[in-house]
């Protein structure tokens, strides 16, 4: 199969829906990282630089201050919901919330407006869906982190079109129970890990979020498990159950604090971090953070879900979420974006960008 | 890999050491069945069939009763226990116990025994330990059920050298949980299929076994979880978990009557039978189960164990247990086999069939 052409001076929805039509599940990104990287070499006032299935272009005008904008090109696994399908009002198929509109005004953007005002890196990157181990903001931040220095960053990810700050933190752990095999016809020698598991499941379901305010901005924990595993064979006691649980937390705590939390709360239990990733405290004192929000409208909610804030933030670099979609939707087979906020987007990036109009 | 020797002619306990040496975890029974059958098809007393992997050798001697003399060739997956290993007293090792002695005692009946005071019929066959579709004399029961007729026939599945009368039924289920995906990021706004199995378990740890007495022998019937399984995406709330469930139940209770207990058991939740298999009653009043009994001693246990029993029962076959081995040790890590029950169980069998000495 070739690389996919994609069309960047069509209009910003087409362009969306050509990238929720090439199927990007993590992992399975270099389809789509082509395309982007195609499109984006010829443009003359642009530098292309590639790491993995990571696709990172540069302007190059000497402005006094440089910002990141960036969108991960990865989507979580397939539900019953390609190809894109429009209704007119909205864009519907996977990926379009969580973020291909995002990418589609990156790329616009990219493509449009040739003389920014500010200098401006745009980074599309691969595995943002999975473990941070694949993440591609995180091999830049490793290996080329001069690519990732700006004095503040845009990420796209959904926010309803509206300046989300902060995020939460994410971590996984696996709370393993422990059996005795047995045939299943002489259960009494043996002990069943998965009935170990029971109380597990119960204190999930007991869970009560913690919900703190920091900033003036009202954050909302999470504990779930999001996997569960046991068995040897159909006739035999199985001697291990893990479940997989991932905690969200909020920006006032650190991670040593969310796995101390998590520890005590799987008492009695073993409990191993699989993944781990800060939270980001708002931040919305920082001046060039300020100078953001105000140039959009003024208002700025909470972020719930973890984004890649953090990673931009432990680089010490300003960074907020702003782009088209409800998060609410972000993972959910029905996802769809509307058509009027990916333009809202795009007009108010273009005009902070100074391009005419 | 060419066809492993077996050596017929060596001491019970060594040719049970040989076959404990050739892996056969269930659908993997192809080089234990070609061993067993190069083994078989020489000796001149015996016509020797072949049905996927299950091998039948039967003598032909016009004799005024038959009888079959069956045992199974998989054995449930490894754990960390091959080789098998003797200590003098015990052969350790995979199938050792479940059931490769007995295997290894049919083998050395058939090669040693030309010309038993009743024809036999020597069966040994695949898929025993999965579902029971995969099973090889189920499959000769439908495809040649005249090379299992009989006037009784013996399992030796293990049973401490002693005849067990009558099996457990054995049906499972699966249990499945439904929810709605959602980022786990914002939960509250999706279902978590897994903390919904939490009630399931929960019944599950509470279930106390019926032990109803037949015959006068007590059964002991069983209800465990032997799978478990849900998950998406490490920050998707799941929409779907599923409990595999393994019921055993006493031969007073059909099969429908058991899945008459599994729905109210599992009252309010989406219940799916995957397999399933009949017990049999003791049948200790039936003339043939009488003479085979008293021809070993007179005592009879039940059998908690779903076998093959069943299945003659089914043809109209009186059938036991009869084989060394601890049942409670089957499906063990460590299971092991005595070797003077290997040896008592070859002694009572060969002078059953008349053999001198």
């Amino acid at each position: 199969m070739g690389t996919v052409e994609l069309d960047l001076t069509a209009d910003v929805m087409t362009l969306c829906a050509q990238l929720v039509d090439i199927p990007s599940v993590s992992r399975d990104e270099q389809r789509i990282a082509d395309a982007v990287e195609a499109a984006l070499t010829p443009l003359p006032h642009l530098d292309v630089a590639r790491l993995g299935n990571t696709v990172v272009a540069r302007t190059g005008l000497g402005r006094g201050e440089r910002v990141v904008i960036a969108g991960h090109l990865d989507t979580v696994p397939l539900h019953d919901n390609l190809p894109s399908r429009s209704d007119g009002t909205n864009l519907h198929g996977l990926g379009a919330c969580d973020m291909k509109g995002g990418d589609a005004v990156i790329l616009r953007l990219a493509a449009t407006v040739p003389e920014p005002v500010r200098d401006v890196t745009y980074v599309l990157y691969e595995g943002e869906e999975i473990e941070s181990e694949f993440n591609g903001l995180g091999h830049l931040a490793s290996d080329q982190p001069d690519l990732l220095q700006a004095d503040f960053a845009i990420l796209m990810e959904p926010s309803d079109g509206v300046v989300e700050a902060g995020c939460q933190g994410t971590m996984r752990v696996e709370v393993t129970t422990y059996g005795e095999r047995a045939h299943s016809a002489r259960a009494w020698k043996g002990v069943n890990a998965i009935h170990r598991a029971a109380p597990v499941l119960d204190r999930l379901t007991a869970y009560e979020p913690r919900m703190p305010v920091i900033d003036g901005l009202t954050y909302h924990e999470g504990l779930n498990a999001v996997a569960i595993s046991g068995g040897v064979a159909g006739n035999v006691l199985p001697d291990l159950c893990t479940v997989s649980v991932n905690h969200r937390f909020a920006p006032d705590r650190s991670e040593a604090e969310a796995e101390a939390f998590l520890r005590s709360f799987f008492d009695g239990y073993d409990v191993q971090v699989t993944d781990s990733a800060p939270g980001a405290l708002p931040g919305l004192d920082r001046p060039a953070a300020k100078e953001f929000v105000e140039a959009v409208g003024g208002v700025a909610n909470p972020k719930f879900g973890w984004t890649d804030v953090a990673r931009f933030s432990a680089l010490g670099v300003p960074a907020v979420n702003f782009g088209p979609g409800d998060p609410m939707l972000a993972h959910k087979q029905e996802e769809f974006v509307p058509l009027e906020q990916v333009r809202h987007c795009e007009r108010v990036l273009a005009r902070w960008l100074g391009a005419p109009g």
